[in-house]
């Protein structure tokens, strides 16, 4: 493609609302460009490295046996309302009407219409295992959409669901997943660790997040040597046991005003990580304590799944008042714990005289012992792990970085199988539910991701497998007639090889040829030069590694395509 | 891939609500799933399918140098509103309020956002002309959705746009665009007729549709052998001379409640082709007359696009009285000539003595006379072509056949680009107006119409740049040992050399299995047969044709991968 015909408007500014690295480059490369807020554009060169991503993506899900379909983006409501998420999945989802009054979800993902799809059309134990992909355009009305394609609310995803008869169907279709998106991501040359989430209430409920390492990424990653990665959501950590102090009777202490836990601390003259800290919540109509140290925080994620995926909300200081008997700051599990169910982190350890609100205004409760003041029966997981903890498997201390999300893995189970119908017979002939895998990747998310991960201070440095284009050929002068024709000609014999060549034929400075390729960021450049060319040879750059090799003219285009092969640019 | 293992969920019943052909093979043929009213999900042979019908799009549309990209299916009502576009287009645009309470268009075309990006960015000369499209889901709230993948409500299209900076320029993507169509749809096997249509008063909104011939079509198209072709919206006519009659003076008939065509035809005791039909309609704010012969339609669209393309509406009883003077069905052009604007069909010729409404209750004119007692000087082009009319470029009679649409290609001008100021400076530094083409190819359309041309009783007869498969497989017997050891060697043989292969490795009846090969129609089947091992041969059969050529097992491949490839059966 020649540059002067080629719609690449790059930007001699950075945005001014770009935060990351990803949608300033994007933006200045002419890849992406802004409608609204996280409504965009690509631009042919952006286009071109989705569509890589793309074909890289349907290579290694058909190489697992997966079949790609088109789901409908307007779902209608029913279908929602059946699966439960008409009502629970609130704002984020865009909501259309049509002229009939009747209601549809714009599609953040597919499950309710996939399982249309598949109960209607599988009978028999024979019709499974399926796996069904799509690759399209999703929807989600963020309330802060931002960071350019990260966190967009129109984007391309690929989505898929699998279907089996058993656990041991799933376990199978899970792994031939993980194998594909690990094979995906590393053809897009994706650093990546693959981050697991698992939670104890849910049987089936695995899952797995492929995180791309990366300074500007959303979430934090605990990892650790041993292979142990999980997100911050979903970390777990060992804890050294607790040092056994000796008893003391358990005795109020008045805490006038003192609420919050280093106000107590203080006041008591201990460490914070003495305190319980006592949280009230509503999950369904039912009130929950959860009760973790002092120093640590209470993860919501962890709680949700704990009790089943329901949506959980701290309980309001009225209603802390009516269900406690104390105000809002001196709540604690004692005498509460046989009234309301009360879930303790494992770090709250025996052993230890903790300090505690005594559900009373001003008063807190001190020397309270697990075991002997209250009975702590119903564990879970529900503190967030920070840095400084040690890995649950290996006791090393986990690394804490930060990922970007770019794929993820999820055994499902019968989430909506179940409340939507979804059976097949077995070869006894009885009715049984199938059982479910969801997976997705961010398509556009991906192609930011690797620009975070792959750049200079120049610009962009595409992988050869997803590079808009393998070859940016730049003859310095344009007017120079040998440069003009040698340019050409390499250019038109590589594309006649199959490579994708962006050839620089514009009449423009040789500084600002060169600043746009490097802003492009196409693996290899051919420089052709007039002192060069006197001496028959032309320059080849590696963009990553800023490498200059000089290559007889006439063995330019063999040496090319073979080190685009190499790096794994097929077309 | 295996059929056993396929999603091809094949049905026996016709569905009850599928009045086309292609909407019922490709419902039985497990292509398609309906969700809702014109709300489909293409299973994976329709994806498969449809894929290869955009790979050839793109291929042909990359090859005139046009570049792909994607535009957002959420349009900000803003953009909307600079081109008029947000009020005029009705309930058929599905309107979506994001959570801050912003209007977005969901995208049926995309001009604005199209405007948009270019306005931004295109500065110069330098920078046109530019062809830019994208394949994607589009949406139209249609009031009554039918016909399967023919009048969805969402449906994937390709959609293009064209920039330039002069109406020669223009005309050079415009043919460019007319030679990709063309190309494309004779890659899809399909047979058409590009059908033109032009208006007098809008300089370049010249316009040609890709009209596939069907019986099924729901267009009207008028061709003859000479090349000319129009659709019915805009069919022109050749009209014979009309024969000199005697002059007579105008008079007055007393014609007492004969208000239509025929009524005052039978009742003066003359043919209808000699009254005078009278229609008052507005335009914007204005009231128009519209005058075509007692036996011709009024044709609306023509009428609208004469007078600037802005809606058109007939006047009330009440209006009609009033501009008038006389009651509906006693409306003529005399006397009101003068006063509103009144456009004449060429076909309301001299010399001949007509009748018409006289503009008082119960009472005609006889002996009106062109030029004598009316002027007749605004001549227009609005009557609706007609069964036995003769062809405006050769005079032979127009054949009148029914087609569906796949493709649009169009000459907007300046109607988007001088609203939303779309400008760019001309060598001199003046600025100019970008001159514009859209062009459109309905993908899925494209798939459906191919089925309405070819099929037969049985099933499907896929074109082979665009099976779902090359080659379909079948073993007789699958349970003979060698009949499924040898089709399974042939089928992995052809899989290597890059071809789609279905291969029915179904433990089915042989009755069951021929049948579904003939549904879902690949143009090739092999048959392995047991019987005719024992001879060395398999069967190759010909969908189209039904011919079957026996071919010895070990020159198979070969002369399969050879049809294949004549075929047009890339991959």
């Amino acid at each position: 493609m020649r540059f002067s015909q080629a719609f690449i408007p790059t930007l001699k500014e950075d945005p001014a609302d770009a935060e990351l690295v990803s949608h300033r480059l994007m933006t200045r490369a002419g890849m992406l460009r802004k409608h609204a807020a996280g409504i965009y554009s690509l631009l042919p060169m952006g286009w071109r490295a989705a569509s890589n991503v793309m074909r890289i993506v349907r290579e290694e899900l058909d190489r697992e046996g997966a079949q790609e379909l088109s789901l409908p983006i307007l779902m209608p409501s029913e279908l929602w309302k059946e699966s439960g998420r008409w009502e629970k999945y609130g704002k984020e989802l865009f909501r259309q009407r049509d002229r009939h009054d009747r209601d549809y979800a714009l599609g953040p993902t597919h499950e309710e219409a996939v399982v249309d799809l598949v109960r209607s059309h599988v009978r028999s134990y024979r019709d499974l295992p399926l796996n069904l992909y799509q690759i399209g355009v999703k929807f989600r009305d963020e309330v802060r959409p931002r960071f350019g394609l990260m966190r967009a609310r129109e984007f391309l995803m690929k989505d898929g669901y699998s279907f089996h008869a058993d656990d041991s169907s799933l376990e199978e279709g899970y792994e031939a997943m993980r194998r594909a998106y690990t094979a995906i991501f590393r053809r897009c040359g994706l650093s990546f660790v693959v981050v697991e989430a698992d939670s104890g209430a849910i049987g089936g409920d695995v899952n797995h997040e492929f995180m791309v390492t990366a300074e500007s990424g959303e979430s934090e990653v605990f990892s650790s040597a041993c292979g142990y990665a999980a997100s911050a959501e979903s970390a777990k950590f060992a804890l050294p046991p607790s040092p056994h102090e000796p008893e003391a009777p358990m005795a109020e202490r008045e805490t006038p005003g003192k609420k919050t836990v280093d106000e107590v601390a203080a006041f008591l003259g201990v460490t914070s990580d003495r305190l319980l800290k006592t949280l009230v919540f509503w999950a369904g109509g039912d009130p929950v304590l959860a009760v973790v140290p002092g120093d640590r925080e209470l993860n919501e994620a962890k709680l949700s799944r704990y009790l089943g995926g329901a949506p959980v909300r701290l309980a309001t200081a009225a209603e802390i008042e009516q269900l406690t008997g104390g105000p809002v700051g001196f709540t604690g599990p004692v005498g509460l714990e046989s009234r309301i169910r009360t879930l303790w982190d494992p770090s709250v350890q025996d052993g230890k005289n903790w300090v505690a609100g005594g559900n009373k205004k001003d008063v807190h409760l001190v020397n309270l012992r697990i075991g002997r003041d209250v009975k702590a029966t119903e564990r879970a997981d529900i503190a967030t792990a920070r840095r400084g903890d040690r890995c649950p498997r290996c006791g090393d201390e986990l690394q804490v970085s930060r990922g970007i999300e770019v794929g993820h893995i999820f055994k499902l189970g019968v989430r909506y199988s179940d409340p939507m119908g979804a059976r097949y017979l077995d070869p006894s002939g009885a009715e049984k539910t199938i059982t479910m895998g969801t997976y997705g990747i961010g398509i556009t998310r991906t192609v930011a991701a690797v620009i975070e991960q792959s750049h200079d201070e120049n610009g962009i440095i595409w992988p050869m497998p997803i590079a808009p284009f393998h070859v940016h050929v730049l003859p310095v002068n344009q007017k120079h007639d040998a440069s003009r024709e040698t340019a050409e000609k390499i250019a038109g014999d590589l594309e006649k090889r199959g490579l994708a060549v962006l050839y620089d034929d514009r009449d423009e400075r040789p500084g600002t040829k060169f600043k746009d390729a490097d802003l492009l960021g196409m693996p290899l450049r051919v420089t052709v030069g007039e002192r060069g060319l006197a001496d028959g040879i032309v320059e080849l750059r590696d963009r990553k590694t800023g490498g200059v090799e000089k290559v007889p003219v006439g063995e330019a285009v063999e040496t090319i395509a073979k080190r685009v092969e190499a790096a794994g640019g097929d077309n």
